[in-house]
């Protein structure tokens, strides 16, 4: 394979994400996928793609074409796929697409510690789940975050940020410890406090969820996700969630006691606001990097780091990547 | 005025609300308004409304045509105002659209107790504020809740019940303690999650900031409304605010513990989503009502507190509405 050719794709499992990227990375290399469930594979193979009910067969594609194997499971079943991948093609380019990271590198680590992995998590999804819900489009204009250390092969990291890059996602480099702490705060607490906004409403009289529209309707809208999702994301990254969580309790408690006791919501209302508007305007400011030299991926985790993000790959001399970075501290 | 004639409107207060409510109610009936901003008048002025700078002026205008008074400006202001109706047009129909009803109707028997007052609450707003930001299409969809007791005025409450229906709004019909109860946990509690997940965020890392996206972004919108105005809207419903922040953050303690005693999530997940169903479910079922006859104020808050509406008055023969109800219950 020359350099300049997409790897191969041996995709592992096909709901939503893995079906979706299977549907993207058939646009423009060999792609195949594995799927346990009979009926997600006479779907896939009806649009016309190439899926297996064999795990053995499609490690062992994935070992003849030097593909890269990306998990796509849901997280209980990694521990069974990394051994079947530890067996069959030892020495693999592996990523996966779970929401958190740094329990997927231990295991890695554990299970196939010859694989060349790079974490991976593309931040795009619907409500919606399986085979049906994917589209080769899920992925465009997200972050797709690749998780890696300075021990990481900096070829597998080009070979999952050119496959993030073709599906239209710009790419953010992070160590695993910081990326399952952002996501806490981002993405898990957010779950968590919709579901409690939508039992404190429905709790409540049925004029209450009569009126319920707007900031209702926005704050509890991930709360429609399927409980055994939100469960399975959430309760993987209990390390990192559970200090966001007391956070938001203490947050959320200080301003109890001064609204119950001065009648102010002072504080939370102009710290909460200012930082709303920060994230408005998260990418003003960005400029361009270009990113090279044999210390490329401790480059790759400062600007990761600061905010910025990779949006191209280039391997035609060496490897370099370029992007756009917030600022750099004057200091 | 025929009965079949809309009642002439007094808006008093001219920002978002009360411009919206100009505009509409323009289209249908003489309508005036009040500000005291210059920049407020000269802009409605120019936009072909007709108002006034003098509070006694807009309020003789009132009395000489029989008019709604429409009390739109912010709560602080409610105290002067009222006095003010009391002395220049102390037997009005009057009405208002604060988002808290309770204080409301005690400040109205204080300082005008002889005007003929039915709260009203229309649910319906954007971020922006101020005359420019309004329009007579806002309240198209929208609930408007009418907050009456048995002792209210009929005609005055089809008065306001009319303004809203022809402004394309559903008619709620509620006490105004289950009202505040019910926003308490809807609307305001939803506000301070908000502003609480912004800054968990923003006190996060960089990358936090740069990967947060859909549920973050739904989860925090409201957060960007403008402080002041999150603040008057909680800081009034108190009393109702802090029992169900309390029941936010008795759901959110239990499920820290569990989260890191035992690592499960279960309870309030399923919990939570289930609720988010009853409110995209809480539509169906709704069966049509007519209701009229001496106790109809009775039957309009008995169809209001089970998450029913009215749709549309009759006053051809006696005071009747029709509108939309829940199942009764069949015990």
């Amino acid at each position: 394979m020359a350099m300049s050719e997409p790897v191969p794709l041996c995709v592992l499992g096909l709901g939503l994400i893995g079906g979706s990227l299977l549907r993207r990375a058939a646009v423009d290399r060999p792609a195949w996928g594995w799927s346990p469930g009979e009926r997600t594979r006479s779907a896939a193979r009806a649009d016309g793609f190439q899926v297996t009910g064999s795990l053995p067969d499609a490690l062992a594609a994935a070992v003849a074409q030097d593909a890269l194997i990306v998990l796509a499971a849901p997280w209980p079943a990694f521990d069974e796929l990394l051994t079947a991948v530890a067996a069959g093609a030892p020495e693999t380019r592996l990523t996966d697409v779970a929401s958190v990271k740094v329990p997927v590198a231990e295991l890695v680590s554990q299970r196939a510690p010859a694989a060349r992995y790079i974490g991976g998590h593309p931040m795009a999804g619907t409500s919606h789940s399986g085979w049906a819900a994917g589209s080769a489009e899920l992925f465009s204009g997200a972050a797709w975050v690749t998780t890696l250390d300075e021990d990481s092969d900096p070829d597998v990291w080009a070979d999952v940020a050119e496959l993030a890059l073709a599906a239209g996602s710009r790419v953010v480099p992070a160590e695993a410890g910081p990326h399952d702490a952002a996501v806490a705060r981002i993405s898990h607490l957010p779950h968590l406090l919709a579901l409690t906004l939508a039992q404190v409403a429905a709790d409540g009289s049925p004029l209450a969820m009569a009126l319920a529209a707007g900031s209702f309707a926005d704050g509890t809208r991930v709360a429609g996700t399927r409980p055994e999702l939100i469960r399975a994301m959430c309760e993987a990254n209990a390390d990192a969630l559970v200090p966001a969580l007391d956070d938001a309790l203490g947050l959320l408690g200080v301003a109890r006691a001064s609204l119950a006791s001065t009648g102010s919501l002072a504080k939370l209302t102009e710290a909460g606001h200012a930082a709303r508007l920060r994230y408005d305007r998260r990418a003003d400011g960005l400029t361009p990097i270009t990113l090279t030299g044999p210390d490329l991926l401790e480059q790759l985790l400062s600007v990761g780091a600061l905010g910025g993000h990779v949006s191209a790959v280039d391997r035609s001399a060496g490897l370099s990547a370029t992007g756009w970075t917030p600022p750099l501290d004057p200091d």
